[in-house]
């Protein structure tokens, strides 16, 4: 699949974090695309991303969360506008609120899937909920809060 | 200083975890200590630990505020129990649920400060509220629903 993902398309000085940047070669660099009307990224943990061990460390889990969330309030602000993710200006979004429900441990051997979907798109925000599975089971639950980047942070 | 940390106490297989775990090379290795009734974790984000330019990706944000939490829960359920970190049985607890406000952009060149304090502590499980401040300014509000890790979980 060459299919570009949202942060693929993400301008250069939106494309550093540590979570989604594909320009920050220390990151997760995960990677999000839409699936129908879910978002959804699939990323497998090194073994050092370990909380107690055989499980993965809640820390990870929210920034997949986090950070697939803000990629997918940006895609789909461009949908709502009606206009492909390469045309301008470019949308970023940041996290205004995190909520994460640890459900049960996540294996740390599984390739996770983050599935989010769209609560509620309004003016320069975005409520994003989402779920994180390994091996078909549901291991934590997400609500983001992320509201478009305002300009004087843009440096 | 050198007074231990929470973390320093913890018993090997509970110190792995990339975030608190002083055994995991790869990881953030936080350090929590008691500072009266709060407790504190002071942490100096690396360079890559970006968002956008200049700020701390969230991600970070909420690992440092999960792992102090439940590092402040298990220091918390010790006092409560009367008894010294060193004593067995060991405690440590994992996170049900995290909620994270992040209030204003927290910048990358900081020490970090995370500050908690134990709402509730009942049988298996704390409530943790806490502050992330950088240059004195709060930037993040945490609460974590904490829990004794279950014993079938400790390979």
């Amino acid at each position: 699949m060459f299919k570009k993902a949202f942060q693929d398309y993400y301008p250069e000085q939106f494309a550093q974090c540590y979570g989604c940047g594909r320009l920050n070669e220390h990151g997760l660099q995960i990677k999000s695309y839409w699936d129908g009307n879910e978002s959804v990224c699939i990323f497998q943990p090194k073994p050092y991303h370990t909380a107690i061990p055989g499980y993965v460390y809640g820390g990870l889990i929210a920034s997949l969360i986090d950070c697939h969330s803000t990629g997918t309030a940006a895609a789909a602000m461009y949908r709502h506008e009606g206009r492909e993710m390469d045309t301008e200006p470019h949308l970023r979004f940041l996290t205004a609120s995190l909520k994460v429900d640890y459900l049960r441990p996540t294996p740390i051997d599984a390739a996770l899937e983050v599935r989010a979907t769209v609560k509620e798109i309004k003016g320069r925000k975005a409520v994003i909920s989402s779920t994180l599975s390994a091996y078909g089971d549901i291991c934590a639950r997400g609500e983001v809060i992320a509201v478009q980047v305002p300009s004087h942070l843009v440096k």
